[in-house]
């Protein structure tokens, strides 16, 4: 039986944080990221991809805004919009190709994928996540009376806007993505998917939010009943008492460890938590399966259960 | 026995040139050509979905070259898989609610496309297509230094960069494409589709150059074997003598005919001529099919065969 794997790819597979982020370098990044993926689908695993954007929907932001006076600037879903069809062009072109290296003619396409998220989500009523450019206090007064948008003092570097962070409920086109799965591998969700609310009469609206992808790739891996949800990040493995003398990597953990590591405050909130989070919530609907965070050169190596952090139910 | 149709929709479908050319402008436009799509759904036809993006990728491109300073600039390939994913959200998202309000409960999916083109085919010798912002003479011959762009003084009214508008070939996701066909309104090869070139060792690369959309609409329908090449535009019929005082509308008109008009002169290029040839090379490659030119507002009445100029072998 051939294994499922949903892959969330983090920021570090899609763009150097040493090189100027051009479209050209961040294609760079791409490439080799490709290899290792067209990597796990030549052992035989079905994959699919989901990717974060927050760099880039934050320069397609940030260039919009600057470019106001000259051509309307864009709302915040259509940024993201944009993003996948940007992002999900280069990973499509680039695990293509590094799959046909390998005489694996599988095709690769990039769905454009709407989230639905909950108009009343606790998240809207505390924005966090800062987004676009920095304003000075008196142009994000300004903006914060036209635009109705939240600005906040971000770490005296300026005041920038900050949008929600929902829970996505449900991939809206999940079902041309099920349909694909079996025979392609499918990059969608980018971003965390394109946030939408669901209006009373049916139809959708986008609005200004972030989704966590590691969330999305959760929603998407129990959707297309994956075997495995493999998260992508910048470490090995998971550490508790990070960057403190007693650090400790953690081979694996079952929910009831990982609840307990939770509770005391071992995980960043944004950065190592959402993904552990989205870890257990795979394990606890789907007891029989697993989770695994590590980094994008070992994943090989975790799949076949020599590194990174196994997640299981018990 | 359901008739297919590969629909092309034109920048009127999109956008409306009365307003600001705003993403909340477009969206109610959107809305509208949205609900023309799901009636013509409604009346049994399996649909595929190509648009133009010529205004949206001028103005991404604008907003990238305004903001250069203050964040990198996007090559105009990744411009484009931008215009995909940003317009192919709004198509995806209306016509989803516009089917659902009819009670056809029919996914839709937006593709992001990459269309292969000929390293040496002619276009690149003699590119024609101008994007982006004007630029003064001295700004633009540094441009051309620097990036190799090809510049032309464009009507008095400044310099522009002009790229290549190459035939394309072959449309990579096509297999993806096809096997949602049949279940999905699938919308791909947005602007004509990504514009690439294969290169010795089978990687591909995009180019910066504009694919005419009813060619590459007319590709997507030989190849999922639609019945209709449906090329929406902003008039009712196709016209002789456009223009003049014996201006007169045509109905129908088959390959004969048809080639005699364009041996005339009597269709504009970059308009009306590359519509009535890809309709032609629609017909001439599949003999018992028909290809039919209308506008938005009058499709439904031509696919039952009252207006519109068809399009037939013979």
């Amino acid at each position: 039986m051939t294994e499922k794997i949903v892959i969330a790819l983090g920021g570090n597979a899609l763009q150097s944080g040493k090189d100027e982020p051009t479209a050209e370098a961040q294609l760079q990044v791409v490439k080799n990221t490709s290899e290792k993926i067209a990597a796990i689908c030549d052992k035989g695993y079905e994959i699919a991809v989901v990717h974060g954007n927050g760099p880039q929907v934050g320069r397609i932001l940030l260039a919009s805004e600057t470019a106001k006076d000259v051509t309307p600037s864009m709302p915040f879903d259509v940024c993201g919009a944009m993003s996948q069809g940007y992002i999900g062009y280069h990973l499509q072109q680039c695990i293509r190709y590094a799959l046909n290296s390998r005489n694996r003619n599988i095709p690769v396409v990039t769905v454009a994928t709407q989230m639905i998220v909950e108009k009343n989500d606790p998240a809207f009523k505390n924005p966090t996540k800062p987004i676009g450019p920095f304003y000075s206090e008196k142009d994000a007064k300004e903006l914060s009376k036209a635009k109705e948008y939240v600005m906040k003092e971000d770490s005296g570097r300026g005041w920038r806007r900050v949008v929600a962070s929902p829970i996505p409920r449900r991939i809206v086109e999940i079902s041309a993505i099920k349909r694909l799965w079996d025979s392609t591998v499918v990059i969608s969700c980018g971003g965390g998917g394109i946030p939408v609310v669901e209006n009373d009469d049916g139809s959708l609206q986008g609005v200004a939010a972030v989704i966590d992808k590691d969330f999305a790739a959760e929603l998407l891996a129990e959707e297309v009943g994956a075997d495995i949800l493999l998260i992508l990040t910048e470490v090995e493995k998971v550490a508790i008492n990070f960057n403190k003398p007693d650090q400790q990597d953690v081979s694996s953990m079952n929910l009831k460890e990982a609840g307990e590591y939770c509770r005391q405050g071992q995980f960043a909130p944004g950065s190592m938590l959402p993904k552990v989070e989205a870890a257990m919530k795979f394990v606890r609907a789907n007891p029989d399966k697993k989770a695994i965070i590590t980094s994008l050169e070992k994943a090989e190596e975790a799949l076949e259960g020599k590194t990174g952090t196994l997640f299981t139910f018990s």
